[in-house]
């Protein structure tokens, strides 16, 4: 539940639409980002396949990245649950991500800013008309998380993890629909399929019981599901609107935003608890960790929506899901399942197709 | 188990390798068939285009025969266990299984003689060459029955149908080396998701027993996998070669050498049951049925080898599988798992991807 709340804050976080579409044909200026090291050897010799070349190799790396910390966060839960269960207000180690994720942006900002110089790309300051839209992925967060308290009224918490996987359905339709970008058929099967291996990876004897979730419940859990994905879809559309933007000044503005409204959910939830035992009560070592783990996840997401796009970032955590079951073999004795094997099999399959159906396109 | 006896024997039945290769250009001559009276219409106008379609149709009739019997077999035994145990001797009912199916090979050609005399293709009387490999399949179910026996001493009985489903690999992978024949990349990946897909379907709570299976019985499992694709692909192997021959001829004599492997069977197992209580002992009306079920199902398959391929047999019987379960939930008050639901949608998928991936070969 407390995992949920952090780990949703790191994923459905950012989002602005209008004709994205146009963006499409314009190449991605790669003069910014945190990797700026990595693109020193490239600034020299920008031709087109250079450029498409480290284009690749920077989706490549923070794919990687995403997908490493989302897996690893999912282990840094298993761990602090074996710890205890940890007595921290979850909506101040919210709050934390978010400065932390400001603070990390705005160094990078300044290594930059000592490098290159303020230019109109990376300069903090912005227009009303860019920022309008930074509140509206964070403010989605939001009404999805207030909706989560109610859908267990209706569904248990491993039920509620199996509805999750509807979010690759939402998120892959709405990617379709408000961004325009086309998948071919082979990619929707593929698409299905990483629905339908996730679920199977994730089933255990007590996963029936989500069918007999009523109504209501289904309807709250395809709400959830449209409001996560519109949320990641709208965080795309938003960063790629103005690709020559420095990454970090939209985090910037992402995360300033986070950092309000997790403010008042600290004011609204938690004020009492944080009056009377403190901001940093019941904070451990792993809380620590979670946070730095969680707020590195986040800055990874924004990348891949520059660099890549949802579709990647869903492939990206699915594959940590099932990267966490491994590790925590070895780590923690679990036990694989027939169905993690066989729903690892579909997923894996469903990558394969992913790629083999975008170069028939 | 005395269900999987009859059952395998309808399946595995039959089998000829050599240059079967050199066949796939001539086009396969419609001339025979027990629905010899669809076939009427097409004799008269043997444009190619009507030949593809008359072709088309046949192989979509034999492929909905094959699905439709297979399935209700499958209900017929869970009928049959409903009214309580069966005591006759499983020998006996594949031998008249065997039996049966010849009588009925009979009948269609007689009709055939009627109509169109007796020529080269659908004379009886055969030579060494074309009946040598006849006893091939008979031989290889014997043996795979055999081991049947054996690996229940490491695998219990749903165990083995979870292991069953490795025939769908085995039968891909010979199919590919034996016949020559090509799957796309597009089709091998739909086979490991039917493989999944079947699998996932059948889970229930006892389903990871089977990965503690020893080595011994993966081995025995894999062995008896390629048995059983070996018999399929070879039984197509045989009525492919020659294209021309009569389907009945055929089958008079793939199912003559059944009799005769199941009559050693009664000799072997239950001469003394036969023997103390009678050939018929403990035969039901249900017994009846499921025999001519049987014997239906056998010549669907046979048909299908004929008409269409090992690959169509295999996605036909997966969705009997499928679809008997969804019956079973009218008639029996069956409850369906959400594994069901998942291992349904990959096979559909997969079904989807095995005609996306035939367009772009």
């Amino acid at each position: 539940m407390e995992y949920r709340k952090i780990r949703d804050e790191g994923d459905d976080r950012e989002t602005g639409i209008e004709d994205v579409e146009s963006l499409r044909e314009k190449s991605v200026l790669l003069s910014d980002a945190v990797l700026d090291n990595r693109l020193a050897s490239v600034g020299e010799t920008k031709t087109d396949s250079h450029m498409a070349k480290a284009k690749w190799k920077l989706k490549s790396v923070v794919t990687l990245a995403l997908t490493i910390l989302t897996s690893s966060q999912a282990i840094l839960i298993v761990w602090s649950k074996r710890a205890g269960k940890y007595e921290y207000s979850v909506t101040t180690a919210n709050f934390l991500v978010e400065t932390l994720k400001c603070a990390i942006s705005l160094v990078a900002l300044a290594r930059i800013w000592k490098k290159e110089g303020v230019t109109e790309d990376n300069r903090l300051s912005t227009t009303l008309d860019e920022v309008i839209v930074y509140p509206i992925p964070a403010a989605l967060y939001l009404v999805k998380n207030l909706l989560q308290y109610y859908i267990f009224a209706y569904v248990d918490a491993p039920g509620y993890q199996i509805l999750k996987n509807l979010n690759i359905i939402s998120t892959g339709v709405l990617y379709r629909i408000i961004l325009k970008k086309r998948l071919s058929e082979i990619q929707w099967a593929a698409f299905i399929l990483l629905t339908a291996g996730c679920t199977t990876a994730q089933l255990n004897s007590n996963s029936d019981r989500v069918l007999q979730t009523p109504f209501q419940g289904w309807v709250m859990a395809i709400v959830m599901a449209l409001l996560s994905g519109f949320a990641g879809v709208y965080t795309e559309a938003i960063i790629k609107k103005r690709p020559s933007r420095n990454i970090n000044v939209q985090n910037f503005w992402l995360y300033i935003f986070g950092m309000g409204f997790n403010a008042i959910a600290i004011l609204v939830q938690d004020f009492d608890a944080v009056m009377n035992k403190g901001f940093l009560h019941g904070y451990s070592r792993i809380t620590v960790l979670m946070i730095f783990n969680h707020a590195l996840s986040g800055i990874a997401v924004s990348m891949v929506m520059k660099y890549a796009d949802n579709i990647v970032k869903v492939y990206s955590t699915s594959v940590a899901m099932l990267l966490t079951a491994v590790v925590s073999v070895y780590l923690f004795g679990f036990h694989l399942s027939l169905a993690f094997f066989l729903g690892t099999t579909v997923v894996s399959v469903a990558i394969y197709l992913h790629s083999a159906g975008k170069m028939q396109r």
